[in-house]
């Protein structure tokens, strides 16, 4: 191994290099949820990159925009796989950008652009993690793989094809993964996630009259609003926030005694009062503190409308009988729950409680985690710990969701980056610091060494 | 009294006459829900048609549109008041009309135009009835008032306060009222309607963090659309269609021997297997039929979520925990029910349930019936037999609403008109009869007679 400042001049010495490529990156508008008319562009940049690593690359078409892959030309015993997104979210509002979302530039330490911290920072980090070793040592110590998909952003309704068609490229025996995203806390704190929630989103629908009646008709024909209000009520409790739908817990398993400890650690850094501040409420739901809160946190499935609508929403009284009624709504699922299940599941309540509500579409992802007590855990701890002094905060997954299981259910994968708890992801104003985005480029240098080693 | 044929044959005669006073009244666009700019114009017209009259005119201004008054000069023991109202609903969509709105015309024996049926025709044709009585009989064998506002579309905001500071003006010892609406059933029957459900209209809000979050906080912050939907499926039982608020139902009278009777008469001229179809539904709530749904219709207090709005409702799958939520409920009331208690009620349900709702706003009107029994409904149903042909459908009150207590705490308040079942109110091409418009001349003609001689 070099020493550590080592590797940190180095990550001076080149950072105009990788602050250029990273801006290049950025100015390519790969807005998916758009269409994907950038792609091609946002690829033939990844090939540049990746050829002058001296990285195989290829191409591969889906149904939607193409998946980037590169690999080293190595033969060493351990491989190191990177999942990242080319693909970025839309940046509207525009006029809330202080300089403009695909014109990066750098103000005060902070680099400013659609994309640099979700997660075109890490792409870059990564690549110049790899240039440093390459010059440091001659030769990467273990194989590297890249996979690089442009549909993170909608949900990657083509990963799973890919994935499933690629198993023996991306999961060989030896390998550990590090997955898009990740940075430091709100005490500045580096964090490492552990996995993901999983997510069951529903679209349901609820119908009634042809057109829209006067509600004089109230008492003779049936509401499709009110239907819909007294069947999403059913489905939770909400004096108590228990979800009543049949055998719902019923898959959930009891949570690692690692996971528990790591919850009892993030405890110790969060300050929950200025937490409330923040988001404007004034508890927390049951009004939970400390190790109660952080459980309800990881380890609670939810059910969330996360939009709803019928009838008049306009000014004033409008006195309409509704003929349709909608609702968006998503449970994000903890270990053993999976989308499938909760479909089948929510059908069986609704017919059970005689409800008839449509679920116009529904789509998922299961939750997936990597056990605290792989070795890979330990690993990115203790690297983590010698480049940025601190232990770093180990979170069992986040409560956000993510495909990550169609990697997770084969090899370790653990997410770290080099964005931090202002970075702004999908707002305006996206945001990392040059200096995260340097020592995340030393970390990651250090981890590859110490994969080596053990 | 004359023969029925003079009356007949006058309405012919004068047919030219009334049409050109209802399209020079309907082509001026009153829609006061876009403001008040054509009220004096009308004001100018109905000041001429009722000078026409000989009858005395007064424009009294309020905090919003003018109401004009008109009397006739006569001095006769009874009084006969004609509550009318000359704003119209907004005409849109514009390109959904045949002819357009406010150029009135006559195709296949209807009038189409915005107003003809709601109620510009009434006005005329009632103008008319007096104008035949006067050059048949010399003079008016009652008292004739009118009282035409300008806001009935808009919720009649101002009525109240000039209702309360003109009694002595409208409700004098022996005078009865006709109010502003009604025509024909699916079967060509007349139809009286003796008053109106009352309503209570309000808008609910529920807020939760400072701005939209990421839905992964589902699990510890609380979401105003979860809330705001157990809320208000708390005030009713899908199942059953009973409303849960406690004391709602304890204030209802037990409906009159001559309701009841009323409503089993309006059974017989009930196709509900026609409704259905026309309504898009496959049954009624709880499956009811015959009298029981018609008891339901007419007796049942309501609860109806008008309207109802919280967090994503565009394409796709947008994972957010809203900020707010919001809906629009209303309450149609029945005898003895009144807004401002149920306002009270629902404020102490959501405190006793431990809903956090706010009551942004409300709005309402007391329900107000004639009794059957009183002499004025056989007077008229005499009437309607004579002129008609036939027995009219009595409903003891319509499932609509309407600031119709302000008269019937007073005085008998009944209400016909000469619009029938596809008259289309509120909606493109409006359109009377040509027929109805001239036999409504001659029934109110017969009823100042009858009126005169009891």
């Amino acid at each position: 191994m070099v020493l550590l400042k080592d590797l940190e001049k180095f990550a001076e010495k080149n950072l105009d290099n990788a602050l250029e490529d990273l801006f290049k990156l950025t100015r390519i508008p790969t807005v998916t949820a758009k269409g994907g008319e950038y792609s091609s562009e946002a690829i033939t940049e990844l090939n540049r990159i990746f050829r002058d690593l001296d990285f195989e690359t290829l191409t591969t078409e889906t149904k939607g925009e193409p998946v980037f892959t590169s690999t080293s030309k190595t033969d060493k015993p351990k491989t190191l796989l990177f999942y990242d997104h080319y693909d970025v979210q839309p940046a509207e509002p525009f006029d809330q950008w202080t300089s403009p979302p695909f014109e990066p530039e750098i103000r005060e330490g902070m680099i400013y652009g659609r994309g640099v911290a979700d997660n075109k920072g890490n792409i870059i980090a990564r690549v110049y993690a790899i240039k440093m070793i390459q010059e440091l040592h001659g030769e990467l110590p273990v194989n590297v793989k890249f996979i690089i998909e442009g549909e993170e952003e909608v949900s990657s309704p083509n990963l799973k094809e890919y994935v499933d068609s690629h198993h023996d490229f991306l999961f060989s025996d030896q390998t550990s993964c590090i997955w898009e995203f990740g940075g430091t806390n709100t005490l500045g704190m580096q964090e490492i996630w552990g996995g993901v929630k999983g997510i069951c989103y529903v679209q349901l629908k609820t119908t009634g009259p042809n057109r829209d009646l006067h509600s004089a008709y109230g008492s003779i024909v049936e509401n499709p609003a009110n239907h819909l209000v007294a069947a999403l009520a059913s489905l939770r409790n909400d004096q108590t926030d228990k979800i009543q739908i049949e055998n719902f817990y019923n898959p959930i398993i009891t949570p690692s005694k690692e996971v528990l400890e790591a919850i009892l650690k993030i405890k110790d850094t969060m300050d929950e009062e200025k937490q409330k501040e923040q988001l404007g409420i004034k508890k927390f739901i049951g009004d939970l503190h400390g190790e109660e809160l952080l459980k309800k946190y990881y380890l609670n499935p939810t059910c969330t409308i996360c939009g709803i609508w019928s009838g008049w929403q306009g000014e004033g009284g409008k006195t309409v009988l509704p003929a349709e009624a909608h609702a968006k709504l998503d449970f994000r699922l903890v270990p053993n729950q999976t989308p499938e299940d909760v479909i089948q599941m929510l059908r069986d309540h609704f017919k059970k409680n005689n409800f008839n509500v449509e679920i116009e579409w529904f789509d998922g992802y299961r939750p997936a985690f990597t056990p605290l007590s792989v070795p890979f855990v330990g690993l990115l701890k203790e690297t983590m710990l010698e480049v940025y002094g601190h232990t770093p905060i180990i979170h069992p997954w986040s409560p956000a969701s993510g495909p990550l299981y169609l990697f997770a259910d084969h090899i370790p994968v653990l997410s770290i980056g080099v964005a931090h708890v202002g970075s702004r992801g999908h707002a305006p104003n996206e945001n990392i610091k040059v200096e995260d985005f340097k020592q995340g480029q030393v970390c990651l240098a250090r981890l590859m060494e110490k994969m080596a080693e053990t």
